[in-house]
């Protein structure tokens, strides 16, 4: 126990309690108060939401809370921190190299740094590591120290430092800061971990040109990308997940499997489906009808393009003009291609008048919206210019609300059960009420009910959720969905949004009981997001071994030699018959080769068929990546190919 | 017989027969020694391909084909000759009328006229029609005379007449002929009938205004509307099938069933598809799918825009600019939005390499185009700017191209059993020799020979075609297929065309058995043409009466009362499980009033649920148009619902 005192500070943690310490602790000496084995985790804390080092004296009361490698923010102090050894290394290597910035990232982190005429490489990499290794082992604490403008010129003014003196310009006398740890000195604002021994594994992945900041026109500095965590065993999980990403990489089964092609005469960022990623979107496609039209949806078919009047009536001009194409200009009007369909949906809404009894009114599109996004930015599926959306917008009452948004967060998790998706987390994005009138709409009102009514959902629906300041849209808060594909990597695919602003500026109404004319509350949901991305997920989520109801092909029929074509040809007919999507091998090669082929194709089923088989009016089946079942009767195993289609198994 | 001598001129006939005819001989002269009959029937003649007026003297050896009212030129001739009657008729009651011009129309003819201060009105139109029969029956001849430039000037230049005048500033002297019949005098190329009392049947149908050549900073001219027959019967048979034209016009149709709308804010000519319109497009979709499926095509999905170069390459730009959205300049390139879908469909045949073994290699899409039609031609679902159409390529041999194509016209053949089109033309349009390297590829050997491969496969299907010249697509000779629905009106729908040019335009190639490279043949096919025009020819074919499978609502229950809402309920959980579309009137109304709106509504099963029906546990079924079929078991009547639905029954 800390007695009370003159010189205490209370610290308020996370669960509401509320404790006293000496002034001038840091969270280290708290961490420690509460239990050694809690302090030896703690990588940095948050101090009033602000992230601070976890050595720095706290010197007034304050909300705390500890940070360690599980929180996002602790492990980016854990990479920026790396970033630092990795610099020492790199100084201790050659000595005179100059650095800009070194910031973590998504995973890991970089520092752009001047090697004069060295050009880094390979083997630079693995002998950095080896010295950042030795580096951790000493344990050397990261030493904060406040310095006077003047102070720190002069620092990197002897050290003739251009880059850190350019950084320097920017930066107000009082809240500069260095930090040191080992033999390294770096302008830093911080925060840092306790000490380089945290770092046990350590990985330099790649070495980059970067332009200094980011304009051709400046020099080129070279980019060191690297990776550490608090263990090696951490670190082998993560190089073998990179691994497996990269055989599964839906670019290159894109193209092995003759899911898509791009071409540049059409353009960046615009996919063409071949016939194969054709099949996909119309067994995902089948399956977003059947369940809407379960759910109670309507179906509509808009254009692509609509007038500049459009796009002033919905905010998207000029708030989104820089995502949208440019626009066309056309008997003296001005025409854009959509990038969204929610106008179009509200001019279906108001093409004929609604009453209460016509609401909740669903309509769906798998709608075509165009974006533009820098090609620098694009990315395979995953980052495009035309967009298939499995769009729909819900026009409902006020009363209708929470079970229309629940049915919707229902619906994201009934695809989820198809599809395997076994982790994943709502966001919910809430507005920030400094921000109303700018990047919100001015209801604060709206904004509170309508955000306590979704919350409300989320709890009610027992859903893992986390809440997001200031990531709403601008008409109304929105539930966004993160998916984890098979090997942990993260998506970000559905969402489900709230609308109270584009009804009134559509002036769309209906006609209540007593009636009334009021204006209805709008969902907008996108459950399956946009084929592009889906099926890039997809492609990884299932390393290209596509479920039997979404294979492009079925079934591979493989004669073991021409003698057996007309056979192939039989049982061919009767799979057709039975809609099943079946090919024959008729080319002229060895069976191992034929199997080894339709193997690496992804074609779940094979059917082998030779002298046995035909006289027995069988087949040998054989099972993508399993091997062989045995030979079977087909009229037994024809409708078990169509219980595991129509249940869209995903085996 | 006539003997030959040195003043005879020697005349072919349609069939190839030749025979001797003193010169100086008209088409009539001719008409009348193969008999009087004929004779009285015959309007004018294609002498050589050009048509003249019956009455002219042949001077020298011609070919010759006798037109009459059952020819296309010769309705064209009559229907001119009968602007030049009303110009009689009008000078008569207007005197001091000038006239610019008056051709003969799809369907009757116009005259653009000068009344000074005179508005016509709907009674001047009945005195017209009065005097123009009165004319008519005074049989006046139509007499050509050839005329000097000077002396045609002078004429008209008396006459005050700046119209006249200024078109004759465009005719050369020695090419200028005058028409005269009864007191009426024109400038007028002809060619006439021989006289007028042919025209046994008037109808001026309508006034509007028109600017002096389509200006409108020109004076506003009066334009009359007619239409004339060779009997009173053909005039009544066609004012009935306007009026019934009137009633099925799919514009009043598909706003009162809901099929689709249009907005200010989207703009002119881009159709959006109503619930129930979408319906009507996904059925027809499933119907390609399946037929298409069937004939071993593959699907794609295409982006709506591409870049300039790819319509370079195809060589729509520069040629076909004018019926192209304007492009959207982005990151320095064009973008254009896609009028046709081939440019894509060529990109993905070029994506994979391929061998004969992948030919015929046949891909579709109901892909959407953009085409740009001046405001003044946009008309409901007919002519718009968005079209989904139903498109597809197939790439092949010259060996697999008869049977290719022959399979795409008897796919058309099968379409037309389905929607009850009996009446049907296919129109083979063939290249002009004279035009080759302008509006034609050169490559006149390629013409001959794909000219004949298309002609062969009509003449062995049998079907009845017609050939037309100078028609073709510039990349190949095509087929286009003009349909008629129950009342006889003509749409021109679906389209087969060859393309020995755009493989090679886009260095498309596939390995040939003996390991050579070679150009496959493109055939380009949309037998149901666009979404937008046949949802318009079925609308008016059916009069909104749509067969079952295609009706947005199949079945409509009508519960007696209030009480029997739940009885309802449960008739409609059985239908929606068998998959129909089925809605319950719940409304408080009358049932009178409940049958009379689903009539109306054009739905085509009614199911009256009272209480009789609920303790017997059955339904009164009423079949739209045809009354009370009688009380039915659901067990047995959703089966005949099925079927009906399944065979794509059309009653």
């Amino acid at each position: 126990m800390i007695p009370a005192a003159k010189y205490m500070i209370k610290i308020t943690l996370p669960d509401g309690a509320v404790r006293e310490y000496a002034k001038d602790s840091s969270a280290l000496d708290i961490a420690k108060s509460i239990s050694e084995g809690l302090a030896r985790k703690v990588l940095a804390a948050s101090i009033n939401g602000e992230v601070w080092d976890a050595t720095r004296p706290i010197g007034q009361d304050a909300s705390l809370k500890l940070l360690t490698w599980d929180d996002a923010d602790g492990k980016s102090t854990f990479w920026h921190s790396s970033a630092h050894l990795m610099a020492e290394a790199v100084e201790n290597a050659f000595p005179g190299v100059k650095f800009w910035v070194g910031p973590a990232i998504d995973r890991g982190f970089y520092y752009d740094m001047d090697l004069g005429d060295h050009k880094m490489t390979e083997e630079d990499l693995l002998a950095l590591e080896k010295k950042m290794n030795e580096l951790a082992r000493q344990s050397n604490p990261y030493i904060r120290k406040e310095i006077s403008k003047p102070d720190a010129l002069n620092y990197f003014g002897e050290k003739g430092d251009e880059y850190k003196l350019d950084l320097l310009q920017n930066l107000e006398d009082g809240s500069i800061t260095f930090y040191s740890q080992g033999g390294f000195t770096d302008l830093c604002r911080g925060p840092h971990i306790p000490h380089t021994g945290f770092i046990k594994a350590i990985k330099l992945t790649s070495i980059a040109g970067a332009y200094w900041k980011g304009d051709e026109k400046n020099k080129q500095l070279t980019r060191v990308y690297g990776v550490t965590f608090p263990s090696q065993k951490e670190l082998d999980e993560y190089l073998a997940m990179l691994e497996e990403a990269k055989k599964r990489d839906h670019r290159k089964l894109g193209k092995e499997l003759g899911i898509y092609t791009m071409d540049d005469d059409v353009g960046p960022g615009l996919i063409m489906w071949m016939p194969n990623g054709t099949v996909i979107i119309e067994e995902l496609e089948k399956l977003a009808k059947e369940t809407e039209q379960d759910a109670g949806y309507k179906r509509v078919v808009t254009p692509h393009i609509a007038k500049e009047s459009m796009y002033l009536t919905s905010g998207h001009l000029p708030y989104y003009a820089d995502s949208m194409y440019p626009p066309m200009e056309l008997d003296g009007e001005k025409y854009y291609l959509k990038s969204m369909n929610c106008p179009h949906h509200h001019k279906i809404f108001a093409a004929e008048p609604k009453s209460y009894r016509d609401l909740p009114y669903r309509i769906a599109e798998y709608g075509t919206v165009y974006r533009y996004e820098q090609s620098g930015e694009l990315f395979g599926l995953m980052r495009v210019r035309c967009l298939h959306m499995n769009d729909a917008h819900i026009y409902c009452t006020k009363a209708q609300f929470e079970s229309e948004f629940r049915a919707v967060n229902d619906m994201y998790l009934k695809y989820f059960n198809i599809f395997g998706i076994d982790k994943y987390v709502m966001r919910l994005s809430l507005h920030s009420p400094e921000k109303l009138g700018k990047k919100y709409v001015n209801e604060p009102e709206l904004w509170k009910e309508t955000e306590e009514m979704v919350r409300q959902v989320l709890i009610d629906s027992k859903i893992p959720y986390v809440e997001v300041q200031d990531e709403a849209a601008f008409y109304g808060p929105k539930i966004d969905v993160q998916i984890y594909s098979v090997i942990g990597r993260e998506f970000t695919l559905a969402t489900n949004q709230v609308d109270f602003s584009q009804g009134r500026s559509f002036k769309l109404e209906f006609t209540t009981a007593d009636n009334q004319t009021e204006t209805p509350l709008i969902i907008h949901r996108a459950p399956l997001g946009t084929h592009e991305r889906f099926i890039g997920f997809l492609l990884e989520h299932y390393a290209g071994k596509l479920p039997l109801w979404l294979s492009p092909v079925q079934v591979k029929i493989l004669p073991i030699s021409d003698k057996f074509l007309d056979y192939a040809n039989t049982i061919l007919q009767k799979l057709k018959k039975a809609d099943i999507r079946v090919e024959i091998d008729e080319r002229p090669e060895k069976i191992g080769k034929k199997i080894r082929d339709t193997e690496l194709a992804r074609v779940p089923y094979m059917l082998v068929v030779g002298e046995k088989e035909m006289v027995e009016g069988k087949a040998s089946v054989r099972r993508q990546g399993k091997g062989d079942l045995g030979i079977r009767d087909l009229n037994e195993f024809i409708p078990e190919l169509l219980s595991e289609i129509r249940d869209r198994r995903s085996d």
